[in-house]
């Protein structure tokens, strides 16, 4: 049986995304990393072919297309090997937050550019100094008038150097329920007293511009908020079941890549006179990733068709949002040595999935985070 | 979604399934351990409820059955925590040799009576020499006339004691190439020279009697074969596939028995002035735990609708027997540990659980079999 | 290097005591098994030997030998794959606070039988409602003149069933403080009031009689408190050290000898032409086997001689009984799985080792609270 | 106790080095990482300072020190968290080439540069068609009068770029045995016909000149082979023991400062209002860590011991070499994820040391090759 019912308008849209990916993107992936950022101008080509926001409806400029394009999106992405260029994450996780609760005017003034990649959103959650607590973040927003006075700082931000408008979480200091007090609102780039931060420099994921934002006296046009006052918290609660789904939705692919790549390479490579393949160690060992690959993949692909009928499956996405990446890290490092010296240099692509995977398990809310949310909602 | 599509039917079935073991099986588990067998009486039981070969046409006294019943019964059997009534084993490994391959004459002969519970079935592959080898088993049967004159010792056969039927895998010494040297026989216990050994004491699953199986100088009708003369390797591995999904499906509500009764316990138990499901220890076990066997059960899910589908899935089931089964027993053990001294102790239900999960990764086939058989036909 | 130095008299005593354990314990195992208990005549004759207690100065009956005979005494004891004579319990474990904290008159009283096998002695920490969790113990000690009034139950007890004195740990209800509120008595088996429970039925450790105790108006003699009122809990910390090293120095040997009769196994075995020891895999798991061993014996080597030094290694203690067990117990796991079908029958002795060894992890705290304590003692 | 014994000597030295690599190591560790080299510069003041080749006798221009110096400076490098500057590759895996088994000649020329710092060695034995199996190199070198020709390619080769002179491994194509046909030859970088590859960029150990070699017609005088003719393979398997049991002597070190800085952030990292070191998961994750370095750590001193002492201690060394580097590669992953999202970034210590650590499990022979070796002297 096959869990996800992919249409015939999926596979070819499948497959000029393909084309697309291995024109545009493929070859630019050297450098890309080199330049720590993937360009605006790729970007701009995503949304031009329409690979952007597809599930906008049609009156904000997009498709309305259902859940299946964005996870067919996820999967072709990942498997270039390349996941600097963060469109799932744009498309998915943030743009979601206007499309779901921003008024009328906001949707008008924000999803035609995000949908034609003339803008580039991020997300701006975390700070330096609460992780995946959300109910103690320090950024304040202080009601002047029509306006809120932002100050504060955020960081580890996807996008962050290339987006041109933020959904900025906030606390009202006012509001002593620290959970009532927080409020996203869209913060444009260009807004005085935003400023972007370093790029941060990390071992891994090069071509992904992860950075600072630092807000001093930043006005923010009060009707910029999404959603009722001090219901911050709650969007946030809403939105991460699909922010973790998209997550597992790389994971797997990855992985499965990975193990791709490494059979391949274990057939042609000769050690002691035979195939590696041939060694029973590297017959287990890839036994034992394609088992934890298909585990992964029929677990993912059917909460994908649970979301898409709208369950609550918080408590599985979390698990799986932990499971996969814990996988996926575990066959990196499995494929990687595998490799051998091979595996350690950079020119092979197994070395770079193998510090760029690494990330999952930290983003999106950590693994350890994952696990306590699981426990929560099964009333342990 | 859900993968299998109970119908109304089929829950009906579980529920006066359940109250039938309830009755004439939970009260006896301390007593049939004790023996080391259960009684002949509860199979006849069983036969009488319709729970015994129930995917048997109706001809031959069955009620032609999909396989979603047993796979239903396997369930049931597995969630009292008692599994030495090998009723599974019967029903849905050995039988279906003689469904599939038996002639008429065999049909009717034998199937009746293994649907009434009046005939208990065993399979006979294992010899104290060839453990997963079956290529060299060595018991021979030698053609004298209408008859072939079988010689050899069998092990480790579950429903050893208690059987009045055996498929019976023996080797024709004069044809050489191994594998068309292999046939079926169903053999009657009551032939004479074939002798039932010791019921082995194991240290786990106590009340199913495994034991060895002698042949000296055995006269069994050749019209007792099952299939083609030389056919036995490969109807052997055209019925692995189901014997090795039925092991999963055992596996997998195991694994979920042990850890709802874990969590109970983890809920009630108080140390350090807090319930132990307070503890991040405990917390993050129990997700884990949970995580696996969501992963476990929606695969096996799928796998059982592609078996129904007629599907090849041998490596897929290869993998899941291996995974699901060591899944399982780390379950067994993390719930264990969790339960403290309770769960050294005989009267508590996960210390049973434990000792008899454990056979599961080395009976019908070991997993380090699996993980050569996934292996082989991956192509590697 | 040898980090342990054993002299020409250790060396000497190790053959005679293994001889005596080949001629007195081995033969009989099966036996005991059977009756859960082992008898009292074979401590007598471990005392006569003068294998009991060895540390005990000449003026109380003892050798005043140096704790290498005990640890020599543990892993020969450890060898005949018969653990269920708690005899290291009994001289290493619970006598040492006699000697230790006991007045003369007690220890005149009560070192001498323990020397010679006329009394076995157990200690009780344990109750139902208190796994580890010493402060919150139950049973009361009332004062009432020159006795001690004791109600309570203890669970869990090692030679519970074959004890005649037991360090009892009970509580003063008087006292609010839980920690100074800990006394330890020794009791007399006899004593009016003192009842001991069922023999626990467990998964392993068959010959071990570890029973329930309860007391009911017990009167214990003031005079048979150990140390000074309220000192309970600093002397169960004070000696936990060695309870646990004693754990370790059980772990490791059982892991070697596991070990040495898998390889034994696996190049004796054929399978698909050849010794199992030839597969890759089977070479890759015992070599992982025996570095672990190796590592861990290293590491016990060296606590043995910092403890007879006199050092605190209270975190390198907890840290090497958590780590022993957990690796004995995969070694039991995987040697089990390399016997295959063998490994599962009563009659071989890894089968009996992999059932025997897992309470090890449960027992003299379990992993959680060594790791809970180690923990705490690193100041985190 | 202390297994190994340090001198007051030791102890001085150990200071002076750490001031020294303080001052001149430290500082300019991100300059070598972004150029992929450490400057020759430095070599020549670590021999300035008398910092390599300690153990050359004075004759050759070294101190006749014992291993225990080259074990400090080992730890010491490592403990600045940083790697590239292979010190005690040179002095303690190459050069004891010449120094055994050099003719007095070969030892007058080459033993006082390389303790000096003027000459950087190098050893090149892996080739890109032959990982770990020695027996099938194909670089070649014929003979010709007074010289042999050299034709071929090493690749991986630490200190590549940085060399002077290099122990290289040829064959002899008229030597049928493939073990009796390997020589070693010490080869100068300005040779012509040996040309220096690219510096291979790799996903971690950055400042580390790791290079491809080409040899090209490059003769090579007669009178630079060490050793017999013929007796390449031995002398390979003679001192691979130390090789490897240097790999060790980082591993531990690179572990235990990892985890101290660990300890040292979650002690001060707060999250949901305490210090992450509160979390019982920080708890566990950290005292698991403490433990397997403090096994490892034991065992390696205990090694180096044996080493000191001429032991052969090949099994243990093996399983020693695939036991840490593992391990430590473990410990930096989860010390990683305790550190969050700064654990990805290039600016934390840790990210660093978990791309570098990760190349041990593969140079100086595979952890597969270790446990193939230590199988095959377990006589398996």
């Amino acid at each position: 049986m096959e869990i996800i019912k992919y249409t015939e308008e999926h596979n070819i849209f499948r497959q000029s995304l393909r084309k697309f990916l291995e024109k545009e993107v493929v070859p630019y992936v050297d450098q890309w990393e080199e330049a720590g950022i993937v360009p605006k101008s790729v970007w701009k080509k995503m949304g031009d072919q329409g690979f952007l926001c597809m599930n906008v409806p049609e009156e904000y400029g997009g498709f309305g297309a259902d859940f299946l394009y964005s996870v067919i999106l996820s999967e072709e992405l990942v498997r270039t090997g390349h996941t600097g260029l963060a469109a799932p994450l744009h498309s998915d996780v943030v743009v979601p937050y206007i499309l779901s609760f921003g008024s009328e005017e906001l949707k008008r003034q924000y999803l035609p550019p995000c949908v034609s990649g003339d803008a580039v959103s991020a997300i701006a959650m975390t700070e330096p100094n609460t992780g995946s607590d959300l109910a103690s973040i320090r950024t304040t927003a202080v009601e002047d008038g029509d306006h809120v006075i932002v100050n504060g700082q955020k960081t580890f931000i996807s996008n962050g150097i290339n987006c041109d408008i933020v959904v900025l979480a906030v606390r009202d200091p006012k509001e002593t329920n620290p959970y009532a007090a927080i409020d996203l609102y869209v913060v444009e780039a260009s807004t005085p007293g935003f400023e972007k931060g370093r790029n941060l420099k990390k071992i891994g994921w090069h071509s992904q511009d992860t950075a600072e934002l630092f807000f001093n006296d930043c006005r923010v046009p009060k009707k910029n908020r999404l959603g009722e006052k001090g219901s911050g918290f709650l969007m946030l609660m809403n939105k991460l079941q699909q922010e973790r789904l998209m997550v597992c939705i790389s994971a797997v692919p990855a992985a499965e890549h990975m193990l791709e790549m490494t059979i391949k390479y274990c057939q042609e490579r000769q050690a002691f006179g035979k195939p590696i393949s041939k060694f029973q160690n590297t017959q287990f060992k890839i036994v034992e990733m394609a088992a934890d690959t298909k585990m992964a993949r029929t677990f993912v692909d059917k909460l994908i068709v649970d979301h898409m009928e709208g369950k609550n499956i918080v408590v599985e996405v979390s698990m799986a949002k932990y499971w996969t990446t814990e996988m996926a890290t575990r066959v990196a490092d499995t494929c990687l040595q595998l490799h051998g010296g091979y595996g350690y240099c950079e020119e092979y692509a197994i070395a770079r999935a193998w510090r760029d995977i690494r990330v999952m398990q930290i983003f999106a809310g950590t693994n350890e985070i994952m696990k306590t949310i699981a426990a929560k909602f099964m009333g342990l």
